[in-house]
């Protein structure tokens, strides 16, 4: 039910600090139309909002917002405020917010936690987003295996609303050291004898995760198990948290934007058209400037053979396809082995085969595409030693394109760079020389041909 | 634990037939070991891998499989083992292999199951992979009102194994027409007294699905509601199916490969260098040649400008420059555009503001750019009026690059044309003959300052 048109808007309400009627159009709105009003609030307004509100029902909202607002929002209220709604907020969450922050704005947020809990977000924030570290929750039941059936439904009972929260499909069963010793699924407390201790009832671990284990083998082992949640264990095999299936797929999901946003040139984090208008630009230009130096190096090879280009104008009808065509083969080299990748099938020590399969499928691509747009210059022009210099070029430089862009991100890889980030302009710049040498190199030994 | 290396292979125990050799391997190897060696294999040694594993262990290698590999080895088998392992897996998954499989090979499939459950497989692979009915699976724990927690608890004991893949965290209580009336938390059946009916116990249902609802707003209902599932419901209120939240990931996990994959120009589906020759090239060239054909059009405005060029030759230098910061400039816009529409800040409607925000940052960035290229044109030849050509040109293009890549997707997506593939080559067409005519037509105007 979205509010009615004779309603005040939450704008106005912020306005008139109208704490109860925010709170009431909060529950009244729902879902998306939440969204989008919460989203073109300006950040005064995401603040003035937060500090309005009772904590819990602050972090309530900040779930609903996309990650740079609540990022930008936290930043701007007090420490002490961001504090108390950072405490409503799961593990996890903590964790990605005060990583994502500036350095100085997070510590003056940890600064009014209690040490125990700053000491346990800064070590989640620590974490790599694709570790199985930065996946996990701190948030999970553990018993000592001594326990039995009956002290765990009476923990249970006990704390019913501090567990409000977790997820209570399986609780795990510890020694006195924190070391993880079995799983107990809840459901047997259900049917089990009271008095029965957990040792009896807890199944062994089959499956577990290191830390630091990356994204790529965390998928796998879900795959693997089909388990809900595998916990995290350091190299004692003491318990420190653990992962659950949606926080894997929400990190894949985040993996899988910033593959896209970086290869569109979205670089430097995500970027919404609320930010301000100068953070927008400068991130854009500084993508936008490494290319166009990258760009003025490659049309150094175009102005060094000016001369058969005089000779030979309608050569400079076809420089852009042949930029263009082999940017497009080679991206697509990019795209498999960013996936094959993720998958795990494929290692960056495995550039070899990755060459050969591309090879395969570039020679016919480039023969197809080398057929087409040579055809193209013969028929435009009526001369077939044209359409062969044009046409031979594009077919060469599909091979050296997919090549290229079928290794590039293994190399990337393995130098420790983003190869979503990287791959394009390498992968242009190269490709756009090797291109122009190959049409103007070819055109000007067979210059009398051509004239 | 990995087989040792003198132990035989996989593909040396499937030479062989070795059930239980296979059996053994599968249990010893883990996580990406496995995913390695099974994604390696052939297509035909997938297919005898299946065929010659029981139904259920199938099935286990089935989810470890890149999706393409699991369609084709099923695609591979008889109808009747298919039939057989994929009755192992949860609905949502047999929904997915069927749907994605050639129509005659899942029509084979699925009349070897039983009616009653090719029915309903059929009613889930007929919805969008972002709609809700698409990403719910029907095995979910639904009891009568008047049921009381002894009953409950016997249904559960009883039919434990059934239940061994389902989520029990929540369980359903429905009317006699299956309306749902309320949820139950399993955790309450463990502290309530055993005579109480459900209709005590259950909580109102405060939010849930429509089998058509979009993901976007399945995401933002996610985000306010913090629940684990929600249940979907049809127009009477019958309980359908249940949207868990690693489902609605995984499901915005692979609209985001998909995005990433279109853009990048991967159509027809995902591909994997495992695929065969001619389908990968096939595929590929199915987007190159639109491409090629779309750059050769754009390439025609440069051929209607020759005298102009072959009187200032330089200019050929700076077109395929002019071309690649336009794309790079409009690919930026176009990810954001992506980006806001997917989480639903952004509607097609709102066309007009995204222009606006376009166009602020495109003015700073395109004079940015333009100063940047024009001066190296007038540092090179010395000639001012060449400078302003160039940078002219590439300033006013970079303005016509962030407007129309900021646009295309939404009208794309209004049109109902997939944003993600379309965009690219609609941007490129048009931001390509757009900056070869104003480079080619400023310089025509200006001939006689530049020659």
């Amino acid at each position: 039910m979205t509010p009615e048109n004779t309603a005040p808007t939450l704008s106005q309400l912020l306005e008139r600090g109208d704490l109860g009627g925010c709170t009431e159009w909060l529950s009244n709105s729902h879902g998306l139309d939440t969204v989008r009003v919460l989203a073109r609030l300006s950040d005064e307004q995401r603040e003035a909002l937060l500090a309005l509100l009772q904590p819990a029902e602050a972090a309530e909202v900040l779930e609903v917002l996309p990650e740079p607002q609540a990022i930008e929002a936290m930043e701007g209220l007090e420490p002490e405020t961001a504090a108390r709604i950072l405490e409503e907020l799961p593990s996890d969450q903590q964790a990605d917010l005060i990583g994502e922050m500036e350095t100085s704005e997070a510590e003056a947020i940890l600064e009014q936690l209690d040490v125990d809990e700053a000491e346990s977000v800064r070590r989640l924030a620590a974490y790599e987003d694709d570790q199985a570290g930065g996946m996990m929750i701190t948030e999970f039941l553990a018993f000592h295996e001594s326990a039995s059936v009956a002290d765990v439904l009476e923990d249970l009972n006990r704390n019913a609303e501090a567990y409000a929260d977790y997820n209570v499909q399986y609780a795990y069963v510890v020694d006195e050291s924190r070391r993880l010793r079995g799983v107990l699924r809840l459901r047997d407390l259900l049917l089990a004898p009271r008095s029965h201790e957990l040792s009896k009832l807890q199944i062994p671990i089959t499956a577990h995760l290191a830390d630091t284990t990356d994204i790529t083998d965390v998928a796998a082992l879900f795959d693997e198990t089909g388990f809900a949640g595998l916990p995290v264990l350091d190299e004692a095999g003491r318990l420190l948290g653990v992962v659950e299936s949606d926080a894997l797929a929400q990190a894949q999901t985040e993996e899988a934007d910033a593959t896209y946003r970086a290869s569109q040139g979205i670089v430097g984090g995500e970027e919404l058209r609320s930010m301000p208008l100068w953070l927008r630009s400068r991130r854009r230009l500084a993508w936008l400037s490494t290319n166009v130096a990258l760009n003025v190096v490659a049309a150094c090879v175009i102005a060094a053979y000016q001369e058969t280009l005089e000779a030979v104008i309608a050569l400079a009808v076809f420089l852009p396809i042949i930029s263009d065509m082999s940017g497009c083969s080679g991206n697509q080299a990019v795209a498999v082995s960013m996936r094959e990748m993720s998958l795990g099938i494929v290692r960056p020590s495995d550039a070899l085969p990755v060459l050969f399969k591309e090879l395969s499928v570039g020679l016919i691509n480039g023969l197809v595409l080398g057929l087409l747009v040579g055809g193209v210059a013969y028929l435009w022009k009526g001369n077939v030693y044209l359409g062969l210099v044009v046409g031979g070029a594009l077919t060469a430089n599909t091979l050296v394109a997919v090549a290229i862009g079928g290794t590039v991100p293994l190399a990337l890889r393995k130098l420790g760079t983003d190869p979503a980030l990287a791959s394009g302009p390498v992968l242009t710049t190269l490709t756009d020389m090797c291109g122009f040498l190959l049409v103007l190199g070819g055109a000007t030994m067979m210059l009398d041909r051509l004239v």
